[in-house]
């Protein structure tokens, strides 16, 4: 097994303000950027160093308040038939099966934790 | 200024159970583990590779409903004065000037983002 955190993501309200702020007020840098049919997603953080954190606007919300302010924690995988199946012996439960993204090659299943935080389990192919 | 996140900060409700679940059940690591007079933290990830998460416990609320999931992101550099000044010129809010915590030997600050989410600034001595 070879997991390892990718990034844990917020929600914010103005994807703009947050992405200055992070970067011009904190001085950290965009490690990506992403961007679905309903969310936008800034990752900021060092490159290479340090942890790395996901800013992730609701798109056509702004403004709106946010739901909850902690998103999911993004683990990458390379045995995501296997972890999903530690994980749920573990205490997990299964929130979205095994769902191959084209967009980005890569396929995601989320998972919730003990207190029912989302886990996103990604496999590049 | 050199800036970096030292890892994200979520509230847990059972420790223990959350350890075993994020090192057992995901194979992460223990990275490290914190005891201060209100709270337990257990910081897991992968040793050099990825992000880090804190699952953290406030002592003595066993079972205790969660006020909010996200906690904090753990930032930190080598120029406290100067970064809680740039933070501040875009759009930081300061919630604790910055204090000694002779325990850790670290001064630490912390701030509000715009959204209102807690920044965790330390500088080590």
């Amino acid at each position: 097994m070879t997991m390892s955190i990718g990034c844990i993501a917020v929600w914010v309200s103005d994807l703009e303000r947050s992405r200055k702020f992070y970067c011009e007020g904190l001085g950290l840098d965009v490690i990506s950027t992403v961007q679905t049919s309903e969310v936008l997603e800034v990752i900021v953080g060092r490159k290479g160093l340090g942890s790395q954190l996901m800013l992730a606007h609701r798109i056509g919300e702004e403004g709106a308040v946010i739901p909850s302010g902690f998103w999911k924690t993004y683990l990458s995988t390379d045995d995501l038939t296997g972890d999903i199946a530690k994980a749920v012996a573990a205490g997990a439960t299964i929130d979205t099966e095994p769902t191959f993204m084209e967009q980005f090659n890569i396929t995601i299943a989320v998972l919730a934790d003990p207190d029912g935080y989302l886990l996103e389990l990604g496999q590049l192919h």
